[in-house]
């Protein structure tokens, strides 16, 4: 590709190739997250049984496109910055919290599960952010934006928890 | 609510308490300045006579709805950081500049009031995107794109009163 | 405007100036009850937490545009009537029932507080459609549609009030 | 339900309890009416055979829509006031004149049958009306509309009636 | 058509057929009056001249389809009364003072017209809505939602109106 | 207008004034006819009674707006041509075979109604066609639109007469 | 109809006069099951009182339109067996597990109903696309669909009651 | 493509090639018929003339969309099979009873023609279903689902039919 | 027919009826010619196989809908000439270049008969224009729309070509 | 949950339990096909380069969305038979063949890939559809719909795949 | 490319090649006089200042979009006559009238602009039609369509430039 | 302007006037060239001939809005900043390696120009993106955001070279 000039300044250029392997390695990890949160999302979005569990069920059912498109714009990111997107089999789950309870009627074990599921994106992507300050604007505002959703998520099953825990229940 | 983990990082974290509480504070006067200018912007995109303040008219009436957005997304965000949005108890007018003149085909007092709402909302708006960097990215995000409305609203009321004292009515 | 004939008949003809004065501080007062209720519903959607509040928040996140609408028709029939519609400085809050209350899970606090703003406004309109029969039908029409509407929504409320009095937690 | 204060005024206070309670009869009434044409309309929408028959058949069709409509606001109506929407029970069917015909090409038969049913919501409606005159503005203004559609349909169906009177088949 | 029942109750029945004709009467004239006003907006909204003049050229052009609406409301409701429409021949103008001016940039012309042309039309409604009082909800209801519209429209011009007045040039 | 320079090719130069002239007064008669075609298409879409006539009915209906649009198109086109659109005293009825017939049901009576109608306006819009002819292409161009729609809808009712005579009934 | 052939294959052929009829009777009975769901679903959706009841009553209002659309797929084919659809006299309610219960916020009550009224139409499903299986493909088909629908919703409705007795409520 | 395996199980399977041919075959004889419906339905379409024929001509109207979809859904599935879409040369006309009569009025023959050409698709489509039955459940759906469409057109034009000779006109 | 006046001018005129002979039998042999490019188009987008094979597929597949609709309006102009549209007895192919190809891959067959298939058509509308010349403007309208379709058509197809040719592989 | 009745007959039954445990546990891994799929299309719907991919890119793009939806199918399928959805942890990839390929310019490894997926897939869905026929009709029915995309959408990539081999690059 | 044959007759016949590029080269002055009348409008839909150049800067605002559509069209038919569409090398700016003036508010500068661009551009298209009279039916129809858009804009111009210069400021 | 106070923070505040500038030459540039780009993605995405030249040919007629609309976005913020947007006789084109090429069959002529571009566009807006670090937040927002698309659009562009590199074509 010596036949077109590469950018001269910026993320693209040359000499900003090791940064952005680092960059495109928490991107990775960012994308699995989104992709096992939407397995996760799946499963709670059909097991739970019960009128309050209507309520979650449909925030979940929503978040599914919404956590897909996460992950595709991390995926897209990813080739962006000249990476390659991995394939299913480096993919190993780690949402212990979120499999499903043994009895379906038990919500607050998903309202915690979700908690700490966003909990972990919130950490690294607030991590993301710190390292992509005057570095790589692009990547850094894309994902100030997927945080700004997570923060909203957790806060809202923060509600749900609390409530809970005024029941006794939680 | 020990039973869940809270972020380690970011805004959200447990060490920020004190920092998050002064962000809460600028985002319920700027909470109060929007919704204070929707009432303004109700009052003043109907009582105006003539031809030439049906232009201005119809952009107040329009601003109606985007300035109740940025009041929900001020709302929405304090909530988010753990406050609680005010009541109307709370609420006291200060934008002494946009009650209705004494004629009501005095325009020109309308655009004036709209201009000095406008630069106040950009003071308070840079103030909490200074404030913000660096320590809660979402703020500082959502509030850039909002001043950018605010910015090109002040700008196009800049160029009617422009125009009015080209023709000495200003 | 001696050029233009005034109608010599119905609410608009210049004999009827003192009971159009009559209807308009009606109006202004239904305006500034619209206006709170919209500050109030911004306030007491976002604010409460859980999983039961949920239903009650989606409620009056619609109801804030509705009351909205309301308030804009209010204005728009004081300056149909040749009155002028209040700046900000003439609001004076009155809803102390609608204010957060202590524990963000108080939703029954909520519920009550809706309810007594509906019965101030049923009562309120009630008024105006007697004092506007056979003297301004299209001021009264208005006030019957909005009317529908409040009455409606304190119904629903009320049969979530008659739920948590059931459980013994109202 | 003490705990939170009726309406002063207007049909939904609690001196008007017995007149709220004839209107939700007169109520009740119009509900099966328009429920058991839901009905006749459905069977009379697929059953008849011929060209001529499509017009009639396209036009009830649409008004299987209208006519449900018009039933869940009675039955909403009914829950406003107070009352409780009838159970499936209590349904006795009333229109011998929309039953299928011998012969499926017997669309005079239908014709007929349709604007019996609408002279009887007509004749009811009107009572309804009258009855609320001055007491309940909401209903009355509710049931006006529902009768505007049902004139208008009734209209419709005594043009078809009188071109076959004048080719002699009716 | 002795072989179904007439409506027994209400303005339909056949003890109101003189009651009912005064009304088509009526009816009619405000046909011709919303017809007139059609011609006379398409033709106001297309020969004005100049930026101030766009205003109002918009306004009259969407007034075009409103007006058009009304005029076949009122025809509909000819009809539903027993009436017929009356054809073109029995049409005769009668706004004088909405025939094109001398100078196509004379905007003060038009608006005096509109507000003539809405003048007459509040006056002659007004009549309408006090003589169906009590007998016919149905027109009365319709005609109201029509006053309506033209207060509305009749106190945007005398706005226009009271603007050039203090300019000097009306 | 001294200040900016005129075309100096096509019918819009100063040396073509008086074909202009000539243009426009074709376009103003064309304008009348599609004015009075609306009014006589409003009539004869509600008039008439019967199953058979609601083909007509609809499909008159549907004419208006289109018919409408014609007339919209033609001013338009003369104000293009620097004319005035003519003021509604300059109104004169002339479709004598579309007033409504003594018996709502003669369907044939409008079925030939509009067919005379159509064909005046195709012959008129033929010799418009023709004079325009290498001399103003824009006008003859959207003549040629509308010519098309008018043969159609003349084809269309022809098809319904011959069904007519078919049978014997025209 | 002797002038056109026969299908000599298919439920449609003269052979199948007997089975056809058999079917026709089973879907005349599945017609008025899915008539009584519909009365029962908009009285059922617009009694309860609650926050809890909501989601149910919300749940029921969407499927008032989803069983009107079976009610009419049921008509449709038993016109294309060559039978007739029934009218409203022969309807006998059955439904008394869905009458309402005494209590408005009773909601254990409804979804009892609900299961019970879903569990005979599943059965009743069941046999008709057992005995229309390699003998009417068509109707099998139409049924298998609308069995996906009622077990859909009785699943969900068990998963309710499930929650219920968890809480000792049911 | 050796490189590929083969489903081993199924009618893409390599055991059943012949199986899929004849399948194909009856395919290529279901498309041929579909597109010489489209070509009869534009000619009968658009030939018709009269009121009574509009009903048939905007139903045809209708189904030209709905064969063409057919069609390409036949030609879909051959492919599918690995079969080859023939070319128009290969195309034979066969539906005599679907040309132009003698009289653009005759609604009869058009009618009769509809019915023949929708008998001899059901006859087909029946034959390719039992054919499937067990050995190809994708084509059997695809089929079961276009007969239905071809049993609900086949009877609506059987009871236009019926309506006719009712009158004594076929 | 002798009881409505024929248009006295233009191509529908009594006078021209051998001329309208004429051009509806050109508009006859465009008609079929847009028939048969229907069937090879749904072909020709169906069997061929491979990625490059996609971009000529879709083009074909959307050509498949605006061919028709080219048929469907030479068809309504034959009608509206007095002309009747032919059966599908009449249809004889001719488009032998537009054939499945031996290969399935083999693409360059299919782009040089479309091209093929478009030079016809571009010449035989371009005659039909200028025999339409000053005598009917309405088909020649037409017809320039149509023309302007297939000569982008075909110019879009020879660049396909012009690639393959520079490639070595047509 | 003894208090309501079960259905007695079809899959639900409580006869039918181990049968339905074996659906249940083939619709669990079709359930984890699905997503794998939808994985491995996100992957290589975003890695491969060069024009010639991006029709491979878009056709995958699009088939994230739906393979989501089969999942969710067969996830909702299990609710309702009473069986969990399993949770991320259950997880483990298979589809080694449609891992990141050494160059991203490797269409034809993505090619040869998708095909084995669908082939996979095809075997498994053609097993679900033998054993639950005659049990399961809605099991059935949903897999075929299924069943038929799949087949679509490998003999779409048979013919990329053919192409390749065609020109000696696969 | 002899492998295809040219069509024999039209403006792409190869006799035509010498009168394609004589309208190739029009059509290039076309494009680009439409290309710098974009940029003329983006300028001066942003600059100017004021209440009275809201109506000009937004009137400018969407001819942007449809000037650069006349624009696509010129390139599009350029390319079709075999012609090549010009790099942005060749652009020359010419526009002097069109530049932003000394004082933004000088709206009378931007009105006299527009009209002189519109009357430049009417008198190359007015040629160009000309021109290909006879010659490239398809060609001329294209233009006389954007000559209609330029004529009615230019209108629109000179009525503003009127308005301004009575009020003596032009 | 002195009747109204300036911002006394921010990029509009008096004592930023100098950097306000600089950012507005800046700006300028960057509205140059996508002005530019916008003439060259017409041109490039008319004249390309060929299958593969369809994918790049759709993409940039896509990208022809997205450039228009940030020229527009950086026109608007200039006249925020109380610039004035350049007239089209400052224009003068740069993009020398986006002129059609020799052959319009040579598509790796327009992705290089295509890259080359975009590596311009990056640069300089990485450069304006550093320069608003702290000073402006709102242009530096804007400008990220654009940015990632341009990022997006390059490697884009670099993925189609890849492959014709890979073919030797390059």
């Amino acid at each position: 590709m010596a036949t077109v000039r590469s950018a001269a300044q910026g993320i693209l250029a040359d000499d900003n190739t090791e940064t952005r392997e680092q960059i495109i390695e928490m991107l990775k990890k960012a994308y699995w997250m989104e992709i096992e949160t939407v397995m996760s999302y799946i499963t709670n979005s059909i097991n739970p049984d019960g009128v309050r569990a209507q309520e979650i069920v449909e925030s979940l059912q929503q978040d599914v496109q919404e956590e897909l498109g996460h992950a595709q714009q991390f995926a897209q990111r990813i080739k962006e910055l000249y990476g390659v997107v991995p394939g299913s089999l480096e993919f190993s789950a780690e949402q212990s919290y979120l499999q499903p309870p043994e009895e379906q009627t038990d919500i607050v074990h998903v309202i915690k599960g979700v908690i700490e599921a966003e909990t972990g994106a919130i950490e690294h992507y607030t991590r993301v952010i710190e390292e992509t300050e005057g570095i790589d604007p692009v990547t850094q505002d894309m994902v100030i934006a997927i945080l700004h959703d997570e923060q909203g998520h957790r806060r809202l099953f923060e509600g749900f928890l609390r409530e809970y825990e005024a029941l006794g229940l939680a």
